[in-house]
C-alpha cells in the first residue's frame, strides 16, 4: 500500500501491529483520528502510554492493579478460603461482571503449552502452591477455572497433581456449560456464571 | 464492565471510542499491549500523536501531505491537466493502488449530504472551481471519482453543474463497475482501476 504521508503511514504500521488489525482497518482508524479533535488522538495516546508504563500486578494473585495489593485482595468482604486460579486478567474481568463469585483469585499469566515453549515454570504456579501450603493459609477451596482446551487441560492436570498432597483443600473445576474447545472470556455471563456457581469437586 | 485497575479502564474507554471497535475488543487490544514489550505502546502511542499533530495538507490538492505541496501535486511527471476528484484521502490511497492513474487529484473532503449538516461550502469545492477557471490553468479534464451512493450522486451532481460553463473542460465519471451503493474504498483494485481506464464523460 502506498501511502501520501510517512506519518499515516507510521501511524498504520504500528496500528496494524494490533492483533486482528489489518493495513485497511488500521487506515481507517488512523484517517478517523485525523477527523476527530485533537484531543481523541492526545487521549488515547496518553491512556495507552500510562497504562503501559505505569501498570503493576497485585503480589498476591498476579492479577492487575493499580497498586501493590489489588482492589480484589484488600477487600475483606471476600471469600480469602477460595481461590479461583485463571490463565489470564481477561477472565478475572469475565468472572467479576457474572457478579456470581465473591472469593479470590490466583492469575497464571497464561497456560502450560510445550509447542509455544510455556513451561510450569514459566507460570505463577510455584506462588500458588505456596499460598495454599504456607502456615496459617486460610485456603480451603480451589476453583480451577481454566479453558477446557488441550492447554488448559494439561495446565489444570499439572496443578491438580501439585496440589493434591494439601491436606483439608478440595479442589473443584467449574461446571460443564463452557463448550469443550471453548474459551473462556467469550462465553455469555449467565452460562460463565452458571459454571461458577455449579463447580465440580474433583475426585483425587 | 469492571475493570481491576483505572489505568486499564481508561485505556479501554479511548480505545473504545475508535469506529468499529466495542469494549471487548478494546480491552482485548489493551492486555495484548500489556503483554507484549513497553516499545510497541509507546511507538504506537507516539506514532499516533505525530501523525495527528504534525500532519498538514495539500494547498493545491487538500490531500494529506507531510509537507505545504504533497508529493502527486509535486511530481511533473504526472498529468496535471487531468484532475480526479475524490471525497476522501481514502479514495486516493485506493486510486494510487491500482496504479492505473497518471494525473492529479482534488479532495472535496467529503460529500454534501443534507441530513449531517455537511453543505457544498463545507468542502474543498470553490477551491476546485478556481483551481479549473483560473488564468493559465492546464486543466482539461475533471474525473469524478464519487462513490455512488445518495449523497455521492448529489455531490456529482452539484459539481458538474458548477463546471459545465467552463470552457474546453471535460467532465467524465468512473465507469461502471463499481457497484450501485457500493463504498468506492471496498472495491478490489482491478474493477476499481478499470472503472478509472473506461471513465464516461458526462453528456453536458
Ligand atoms: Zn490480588
Ligand atoms: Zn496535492
Amino acid at each position: 500500500m502506498d501511502f501520501p504521508s510517512k506519518l499515516i503511514e507510521n501511524a498504520v504500521v504500528e496500528l496494524s501491529r494490533l492483533p486482528g488489525i489489518g493495513k485497511k482497518t488500521a487506515l481507517r482508524l488512523a484517517l478517523h483520528l485525523l477527523k476527530a479533535e485533537t484531543d481523541t488522538t492526545a487521549n488515547l495516546a496518553e491512556a495507552l502510554a500510562k497504562m503501559r508504563f505505569d501498570i503493576t500486578y497485585c503480589g498476591t494473585c498476579h492479577s492487575i492493579s493499580d497498586s501493590a495489593e489489588c482492589s480484589i485482595c484488600a477487600n475483606q468482604l471476600r471469600d480469602h478460603s477460595t481461590v479461583c486460579v485463571v490463565a489470564d486478567v481477561r477472565d478475572v474481568i469475565a468472572i467479576e461482571n457474572t457478579g456470581q463469585y465473591q472469593g479470590v483469585y490466583h492469575v497464571l499469566g497464561g497456560v502450560i503449552s510445550p509447542i509455544e515453549g510455556v513451561g510450569p515454570s514459566d507460570l505463577h504456579i510455584d506462588s500458588l502452591v505456596t499460598r495454599t501450603t504456607a502456615e496459617g493459609s486460610e485456603v480451603r477451596e480451589i476453583i480451577l477455572a481454566i479453558s477446557p482446551t488441550m492447554e488448559g487441560d494439561t495446565t489444570a492436570f499439572y496443578l491438580s497433581r501439585r496440589l493434591r498432597e494439601v491436606e483439608h483443600l478440595n479442589i473443584s473445576t467449574i461446571a460443564r456449560g463452557i463448550p469443550m474447545g471453548g474459551e473462556l472470556e467469550y462465553a455469555d455471563e449467565i452460562t460463565l456464571g452458571r459454571s461458577i456457581v455449579e463447580r465440580q469437586r474433583q475426585a483425587r
